[in-house]
């Protein structure tokens, strides 16, 4: 759709004339003026853009009163935005963007652990949390030990890997979105050990609801969609010379299992929790009843991932039959004279 | 893409299982719990939207960090917008999309006055103006006369159509963008005569830029492109039987007529000034100096603009290869059984 893949037929004309705009040639026509930004990113980025937003319409047939309807709608989107509540990524996720942004930007090889949603939840306010501390206050959840590795793609533990883990409470909410303005709870940083491990007291998550008393919920009401996210803990990884890792572990039958609102569960991601027998209760202070989640992730390498996202790019831009792109950090960009 | 036309694989698994969602098979399973809704043109236009946005994330490889800043901008974009100014319509103006939406909403045969761009700035206050009365109390402008008919496709003219018309300043600002709470100004509703004429007096317009003090005129300065609309008198009709024509009428060799920041520029609404004669001048009472708009119109009925409509909307559905479609009100829904 590119000017230079489908050369200008009457290439005399000035570059830029907008005129006389019709169905079949106001692509073409925005693209030839957007071209004039001197970023190539930028401009493959908003060919694509323009491309698909005018597709949809055509395709669609997309009416005055539709458009204005959708209009409305996200404006209202970005009017319920604050702070602490980020309703375009509530939108993204339940139209499975996120996760597919997320996959293209770090795919990870079979023999390591998948990524996952971010969600609008993770915060810089954690407290930094020793090994074996617990992340949450909350008295009323089940107790949960988790038990974890980290090691890289070729089995060597990875010591001092920053790990960031956050849940929501018994009730299914996390602490950014109390009204009382209570210090961080349910989240914390730890540092794995020499061995790769680390180990810290949580409570079992439970099904939430992700925030649907805005546009959004009532997007999903309109297309008879839940709003339940499945039980997990969140979990972010961050080591020099690996890529970051941003990942979540589900609870095996929760109900929310196949259907979760913002398209996260991947089989490979999935626990079963057990009962903590007396060793562990011995070894790491806790009581009888307590469950356990295991689980041994794996990171990978910076170079990698550049490669793998590298290959997925090209592979990409064969597929679209797209000539004359270069991949730059993972991202095709127009090969400029 | 829809399970119609592609029908499931494997149709004795669930209807709706979101687990292990890649970037090849996120699009289907997205579509599938979006097929809840028990409104077939809604999911129609979500398959369509989703389909759409994935592939933009795939042909682009849109990574975490640049989808961010997507986010963050379309939240500044619904940040911005107030009861007097919507930076959603601006971005949908600037993209190309307002002009094909409202290209596809509002067909119109050859034999008819072609239509354009709405805009942000029709307001429903404009007073109530008689025939030969002043829409402008801009004492700086340059006077303008507008002499104007309007009929039907078969040359009738057409009687009692009220017409709304509005225009910015002489310093290019329309009267909802002051900020002292004038009255309405620059705006008013005519009726033709039984001759189907209508005339007013009015300013030349000016070019003027669109609001680019937010995140819309900080894209087209990344973009390179400048905010400026040509000058141009926008016209609304609307009467009982006959498809609403929204327009504008643009002044030939105005600075930015081949390069509208909104694309709303079309040959057929380009006119040439005239100097008023003697005898315009008495006969509405002008002075010398004033300027002569002389434009004929010509409204399409609602029959033969739905005719157009459903047409175009079949064609588009055959060229797509997209079956089991209907075509109600002009728009594609899927024949549901």
């Amino acid at each position: 759709m590119s000017s230079r893949t489908n050369p200008d037929p009457n290439p005399n004309k000035p570059s830029v004339v907008l005129k006389d705009l019709t169905i079949d040639n106001i692509t073409e026509n925005v693209h030839r003026i957007n071209s004039q930004t001197p970023d190539p990113r930028l401009r493959y980025v908003m060919e694509r853009l323009v491309a698909h937003l005018h597709d949809f319409a055509r395709e669609t047939r997309l009416s005055t009163d539709e458009w204005m309807k959708g209009i409305e709608f996200l404006t209202e989107v970005g009017k319920k935005c604050t702070d602490v509540r980020q309703e375009f990524i509530l939108l993204s996720d339940t139209l499975g963007l996120s996760l597919l942004v997320d996959s293209l930007t770090h795919p990870t090889p079979p023999n390591s652990t998948e990524g996952t949603v971010l969600g609008p939840f993770h915060t810089h306010t954690a407290p930094t949390t020793s090994l074996g501390e617990s992340i949450s206050n909350d008295s009323s959840g089940n107790p949960l030990l988790v038990l974890c590795t980290v090691r890289s793609t070729n089995g060597t533990p990875l010591q001092d890997v920053k790990i960031d883990v956050w849940e929501t409470d018994s009730k299914g909410a996390y602490d950014v979105q109390y009204e009382d303005g209570r210090a961080a709870d349910g989240r914390g940083v730890l540092r794995s050990d020499e061995e790769g491990k680390f180990w810290f007291k949580a409570i079992v998550p439970v099904p939430y609801q992700i925030p649907d008393d805005g546009p959004v919920g009532r997007m999903l009401g309109v297309l008879g969609r839940h709003a339940w996210r499945p039980s997990h803990v969140h979990f972010l990884f961050e080591k020099k010379g690996f890529e970051t890792l941003i990942t979540a572990l589900y609870l095996r039958d929760d109900p929310y299992e196949t259907s979760d609102a913002v398209f996260g569960v991947k089989e490979s991601l999935i626990v079963s929790l057990e009962d903590a027998d007396e060793q562990t209760r011995e070894k790491y202070g806790v009581e009888e009843g307590c469950k356990v989640l295991k689980y041994d992730f794996v990171l990978v390498s910076e170079e990698e991932t550049k490669k793998l996202r590298d290959e997925e790019a090209r592979k990409a831009m064969e597929r679209m039959g797209r000539e004359g792109m270069m991949i730059i950090n993972g991202l095709p960009v127009p090969d400029v004279d």
